[in-house]
C-alpha cells in the first residue's frame, strides 16, 4: 500500500492555507466549516471584481459547479485565468457533469482552456469528461472500477492533471501513477456536499505540498479515516455530519 | 383515523426518486440532506439552460420561493412549463406569500398558469392565495383551523390541487377529501427550513405514488413521527435538527 | 465590570422581533437557526421589489456583505435607504473589508451615505474602515487591543455608531463609552458564520431596546456565555455548532 504522509496535514495546521472556493450555494456552509475544522482558512466569492486580489492572497483555488448558471461560468473562467497567471493550483469539481449538456460543456470548456491541477468527481462525472469514453460508450453505460481507472489515466495525460475518482473504491491517477483506497463510511454519500468538501480538502493539501498526486492521495486517505471515526459514534446521517466535522479537527490514526 | 401506507415510504427507498428542487438559498443544504436521509435523490438547479434535461430525468419538481427575485420567477415559470409538458408532478411552497405583494403576485401567477399537484404552506400563506379569503378578509385576519380547512377546500377545487396546511394541526385537502393530523414537535418551527423540507418530502412521496392526497398525507404523517422521535433525544433546536435528519433515515413506528 | 441586563433577552422572547437579514449565502442557514433559537423571527430577502414592505414590518435590518457582488451592493443600498427613512436600526457586518478594495469601497460607501446603528467586525475589518488608520498604517499592520479601541472610538464619533470589535477580547465603543468582554470559546472562530450570527443577534437585541450601546453589549455578553456552555459538551467544531444553537434557546447563567 502506498504510504500517506502525516506531515502534509501538519503543514496545513501550521500554515493555515487560504482556500478560495468558487462554489455552489448548497454546500458552502459545509465546505467552510470543514476547512475551518481541518485547520485551513476558507474564503468564498461571487464577484469578478475582487478575484484578482483574493487569488493573489489565496494558496489554492477550488472551482465547483454545483449550482451552475451563466454568471457562474463567467466567474469561474475569470478565476481560472487569474489562478493560472498567478500560478495558484486549481482543484476542479465537475458536479453533475453528464447530467445536462450545459454542465458537460461548461466543464470541457474549462479543461480545454486552463491548467487544472486536480479534477475530482464520481465515476459518471469523470467519464462524462473523458474524450475516449464519450467517443465509445455514451454517458449512461455502467462502468467497472478497472474501466474508470483506465479512462482516468488517459484523461490525466491529456490534461496533465491528477484525476481523483470517488466511489466505494477511490482511485487517484496521474499519468502512470495510480493508487486505490478503500476507506470511508457508507454514511458519507448520505451527507450532501461530502464530495464537494473532499474537493476543497484536496485543495488544502495541495496548497501546502507541491506533489499533486501525493497531496491528493493523502487528502482522500485522511478524509476517509475521518468518515470511519465519525460513523462509529453516529446514529444517522445528521449526527454523522456533525461528528465528521469534529473528526476533521483531530489527528485520526489509521 | 385515516390510515397511512408504509409501502409508499418503502417505494422511496427502493426507487430513490430524483427530486429537482427549484428552491431558496437558505435551506438548500437542509433539504438536500433531508431527502438523502429519506432515501430520495435531490438535485438543485438555478439555470434555465438545463431545466429541460433535468426535469426529463426527475420524478418530481419542487418550486419553493423562499428567496425570491426576478431571476427566480423566470426560472420557476420555465420549470413549471417543462414539468407540465413532461407530466412531472409539481409541489409548490409559497414561502412568505402575503408578507409582500411581490410574493403574493408571483405565487398567484404560477397557480393560474400551471397545473400544480400539491400546494403546501402555513395557514397565512395559503390564505393569502385564496381568492375567497382575499375578497372577504384581507391577509391579516386571525384564522381558526375550521376556517382554514374551508378556504383550503375551495382552493383545492379551483386549482385542482391537493392543499396541505401546516400548523399545530396539519390539514390535507383535496376537493371533498379532508384529513387532519396532530403529529410533530414544538421544536420543528424552531428549525429553519422545516417547512421547506416537508414540501420536498411531500414531493418524494408523490414521485412514487399516483394518489396525491394519500401521498401527501403519508409524507406529513411520517415527517411528524420523525419530529417526535428526534425531540425525545434533543437538548434544543440545534441537536434536534441533526437527530431529525437521522430519524428520516429510519423506519419510525407510529 | 459593566452589568448586562437580562431583561433585554426577556423582551426578545416576549416580542419575537422580526429581523430582516440582507446577507450572504454561506451563513444564511446558521443565522436563521440562531435567531429562531434565540426567540427572534428571521426573514431573508434578495429582491429590491419587496424591501419596502419587508422593512416596514421588520424591527431591525442586518446588512452582511459576506458574498458581495454588484447586485448585492444595489440591494444593500436600497435596504439602507428604506431602513433610514422608516427609522429601523441597521446593524452592519463588513465581512472581509480590507481583503479586497471592492469590499472596502462598498463598505465605506454605505457608511458615508447612511445612518448605521452598529458596526460589528473583527479588528482587521474595522480598521480597514477607519479613516485615521488607513491614513497612517495601511491594513496589514498588526494591531494591539488598545490601538483597536482607540481607532474604534474615532470611528464611532465620525459615524455616530456603536462599534463592536470581535476578538479574544471583545470591545464595544460608543463615543466615550467603552467596554471590554472576555467571554466565549476558542471553538467559536472554528464555526463559519459565528461572526455573522453575532451581528444578527446584536440586531435582535437592538430591535427591542433603544440604547444601542447597552443592547450590543448584552448581545455579545449572552453570545459569549452560550459559547462557553456549548464548549463544555462539544467534541469538536461540528457538535459545538449544534450545541451552540441549543444554548441560544436557553437562559444561560453567567
Amino acid at each position: 500500500m502506498h504510504n500517506h504522509h502525516p506531515y502534509i496535514l501538519s503543514k496545513i495546521r501550521e500554515q493555515r492555507p487560504l482556500i478560495l472556493n468558487i462554489t455552489n450555494d448548497v454546500t458552502m456552509d459545509f465546505i467552510a466549516n470543514g476547512l475551518l475544522s481541518l485547520g485551513a482558512s476558507p474564503i468564498m466569492s461571487k464577484a469578478v471584481s475582487e478575484l484578482e486580489e483574493l487569488i493573489a492572497i489565496a494558496n489554492a483555488v477550488v472551482i465547483n459547479i454545483g449550482t451552475l448558471d451563466d454568471d457562474f461560468i463567467n466567474l469561474s473562467e475569470r478565476a481560472c485565468e487569474v489562478a493560472n497567471r498567478l500560478d495558484k493550483p486549481i482543484v476542479f469539481d465537475p458536479v453533475g457533469a453528464g447530467a445536462s449538456q450545459y454542465r458537460t460543456k461548461a466543464c470541457l470548456n474549462l479543461l480545454e482552456r486552463f491548467q487544472i491541477a486536480v479534477i475530482r468527481g464520481n465515476a459518471s462525472e469523470i467519464m462524462a469528461l473523458s474524450q475516449d469514453y464519450r467517443n465509445t460508450k455514451g454517458v449512461d453505460s455502467s462502468l467497472s472500477t478497472t474501466d474508470a481507472a483506465q479512462y482516468g489515466q488517459a484523461m490525466s495525460s491529456q490534461h496533465d492533471a491528477v484525476i481523483a475518482i470517488s466511489g466505494q473504491t477511490d482511485i487517484v491517477v496521474q499519468g502512470s501513477r495510480i493508487e486505490r483506497l478503500e476507506r470511508g463510511s457508507p454514511m458519507m454519500p448520505k451527507v450532501t456536499g461530502s464530495g464537494c468538501l473532499l474537493t476543497s480538502v484536496i485543495a488544502a493539501f495541495n496548497a501546502v505540498h507541491d506533489d499533486a498526486f501525493q497531496a491528493s492521495y493523502d487528502a482522500i486517505f485522511y478524509y476517509g479515516a475521518c468518515g470511519e471515526a465519525a460513523a462509529e459514534r453516529a446514529s444517522g446521517p445528521g449526527t454523522f455530519k456533525s461528528l465528521f466535522i469534529d473528526a476533521l479537527s483531530r489527528d485520526v490514526e489509521e
